[in-house]
């Protein structure tokens, strides 16, 4: 079942990190997202575990290493000073819930204001506290399979009714969390650059040709991690489903629209996803998302009820997340100009037709072993509204209605140069807003030519 | 380049393990594939490389031990004892062409008779030989992403005519390799049951409905192991595409063709195909093939010539593999009989419309990142004859001719307790007959109910 709310989350909560007790930080003291970092001085080979807190990262490994958290090992099987020293989530990712609860507990209780166990030791809190500004985020986990869903029936809706006219919306989505394997070779964190790709295209009137992809475009979905997996052969269970989930992040499914068009039939999309599909690198856990669960989409009249095997109270009550999700987008002239990033849209996550408990336990529902580290992506996060839309694709209607920047450069799709930046946050009366920091990168030109 | 032809291919090469000698043994002298293994009595932790000569394992981590593989490396920064002790055969994919080639060229010379280096030496021969029946075979690699192509235009016409009657070969096909990213979790070695999965499935008048799959296919495929990889936003142009492929292996691709219908539109095969995928154990080497090559299957009048990416003139002398594959069934009845398993089918690898080079080419071709282990399997081996034809929705027509087992019993689609077995090999007048050995599983009924 979905994490209940605690202490943790109280709004109350302030810490001795005082850049974390800001109004509008995404890392304030509720939050405690992982990532997996190291010092700018230091090799990829040194990354370990650490924490956000307002501008500062806390190196898990250090305090484990000073003995700070002793308490979150249930026995001798457990060693989180092991875990939270890897270059990756997946050993923390493989704990049962209410380990990951403990330790959260354990370090909102070392960073809040009056607890000097940490702040009180001069020495250690120079190891254990790195400014973000000199860190360099890596991958947060071995990601062994990459999924991508299509969980937002209004995206579906949109771009059904331009590939197909005629049946928008296929008789399978309102049954199926419809979704494919994607390439976990081709992941990487926020900040990798995406090379336009080349690749098969064709003009309605033309052979097809190989070279670069002329209609670019970013997608922005949320991404889940797996936490514990199931064997193969074996189920998930919807109301377990969530037990298995480690937490979210954002997730930039960059696509080739014209490769896509020409190649993706019989077998779905291939070559125009797999060049690049960008990660942010904070994991917000499932527990620091509590207070931002909300009802999963109510179906209109006429829908069919999920399946049994897809469906409980709980995940009916509680299995949307109220995560607002947006996208920036600055061209190269107007970082030159010195001009901020356009937002291009904002989206909700709780706008998608399936949730994520629904999602994994229909990825597992035919025996598909899901392990630690495991990711799948929600689709594009679109909504009812055009603002809502998560890419230029449906944004400019497949480019038949561009975008206008504030340097009068228009946009169909990506131009070689433009950096998009996605942020998401969740935001509710009562609770401290939190964030999932930022996912971006720039378009560089194909090898082959620009475009 | 294919790898040529040399000395290691000479017919009259015997070795002094007599079983290798024998007509018809899959794993003469010519052959030397690797695979991963450990001894009966060990666990899985043990595992090391193996080279399969006649019915006996070459323990290929005790003869480095000793020695024997000193020549090998031709620097420092090789270690052929360390490659060949991991329990997988990523380090040893890792290599250049060459160093293959001399790896090759020793083992056949320490196995050939008249050389004594090892079989003089009791003691040494005692550790380096371990029988295959007191072996167990585990997965040649850690395959870091898996990949499945479509490039049978037999398998895709048939199929394509039962799906879409009016539009059987879509207009895609003859200029790109079809291919879709397939789920790496749910690899597994030979001798894996398959455990019939569960699913929605939907009849045409009915709403859909979650439980067994009805109509469990096998599919007869060939994998492709990917050797040293790229860096993503690089390509593999196609005049090197052979020396990134470090050899082939059969692989079943179990389908569940009742929720495939019902799932694959509009994001391709998904939950259908993420149950199991069977790979048999020996990896035979590309070199180990170079007798084999054959022309690429010639276009037809009217098809248009590949483009220039996937072109090269000794693909198209060479770009063919002269390999034929069979399948055989037996029911659990046939099995408590007594009888021999039959063969449903044989089919030949020259037969597909794309090589293996054009497929890791355009699969490399938008930047994606290859990496060693990675696998790609060609899709359904099906050939222009109906005893062609690799799976059986084709093999029987969706059901509509059904197959008889000489017990009596009848074949839509696979029921509990079939086994399935594939086979492959390369003959060609004036070469030794080499073996893949074989790709096996039995199904198991489904933990829901049997059908």
């Amino acid at each position: 079942m979905a994490a209940p709310i605690n202490d943790t989350h109280d709004a109350s909560l302030r810490s001795w990190v005082d850049s974390a007790n800001e109004p509008g930080c995404d890392f304030p003291i509720q939050n405690l997202p992982y990532g997996v970092f190291h010092h700018e001085d230091e090799d990829e080979d040194d990354a370990r575990v650490g924490v956000a807190i307002g501008d500062m990262i806390l190196d898990l490994s250090v305090i484990a290493d000073a003995g700070l958290l002793e308490d979150v090992d249930a026995d001798d099987e457990e060693d989180i000073e092991e875990d939270v020293s890897a270059p990756m989530l997946n050993l923390l990712m493989c704990s049962e819930p209410a380990r990951w609860s403990a330790l959260r507990r354990r370090i909102s209780e070392l960073l809040s204001d009056g607890n000097d166990e940490l702040c009180g030791d001069a020495s250690l809190m120079e190891d254990a506290l790195i400014p973000m500004s000199e860190a360099v985020m890596v991958m947060p986990a071995e990601v062994g399979d990459y999924t991508d869903f299509y969980a937002s029936i209004h995206h579906a809706t949109n771009v059904g009714s331009m590939f197909r006219p005629d049946n928008p919306l296929l008789p399978n989505y309102k049954w199926i969390p419809i979704g494919y394997h994607g390439r976990s070779s081709t992941l990487a964190v926020s900040g990798t650059p995406v090379r336009r790709p080349l690749g098969q295209t064709k003009a309605d009137d033309a052979d097809p040709v190989y070279g670069p992809c002329k209609l670019l475009d970013y997608e922005m979905e949320v991404g889940a991690f797996v936490g514990r997996g199931n064997e193969r052969g074996e189920i998930i269970p919807i109301d377990e489903a969530e037990d298995h989930l480690f937490g979210l992040c954002l997730v930039n499914d960059w696509s080739a629209r014209d490769m896509q068009k020409w190649e993706y039939q019989p077998l779905g999309p291939f070559l125009a996803k797999s060049f690049l599909t960008t990660l942010s690198p904070w994991v917000v856990t499932m527990e620091a998302l509590a207070p931002f669960r909300v009802a999963s989409l109510p179906r209109e009249s006429g829908d069919p009820a999920p399946l049994e095997y897809l469906s409980s109270k709980e995940d009916r009550e509680f299995g949307g997340v109220d995560l607002t999700v947006e996208v920036y987008l600055s061209s190269e002239r107007m970082r030159a100009e010195g001009m901020e990033p356009v937002r291009l849209s904002s989206g909700n996550f709780r706008h998608m037709y399936w949730t994520v408990a629904q999602m994994l336990t229909h990825h597992a529902s035919n025996g598909c072993s899901m392990d630690p580290g495991d990711l799948f992506a929600s689709g594009t996060v679109s909504g009812p509204e055009k603002g809502n839309r998560g890419c230029l694709l449906e944004l400019t209607w497949r480019g038949s209605e561009p975008i206008e920047l504030p340097t009068g450069e228009t946009r169909k799709f990506l131009a070689d140069g433009d950096e998009i930046t996605m942020k998401g946050f969740c935001e509710r009366d009562g609770y401290r807003r939190i964030g999932f920091g930022f996912c971006s990168g720039v378009v560089l030109p194909s090898v082959m030519a620009t475009v």
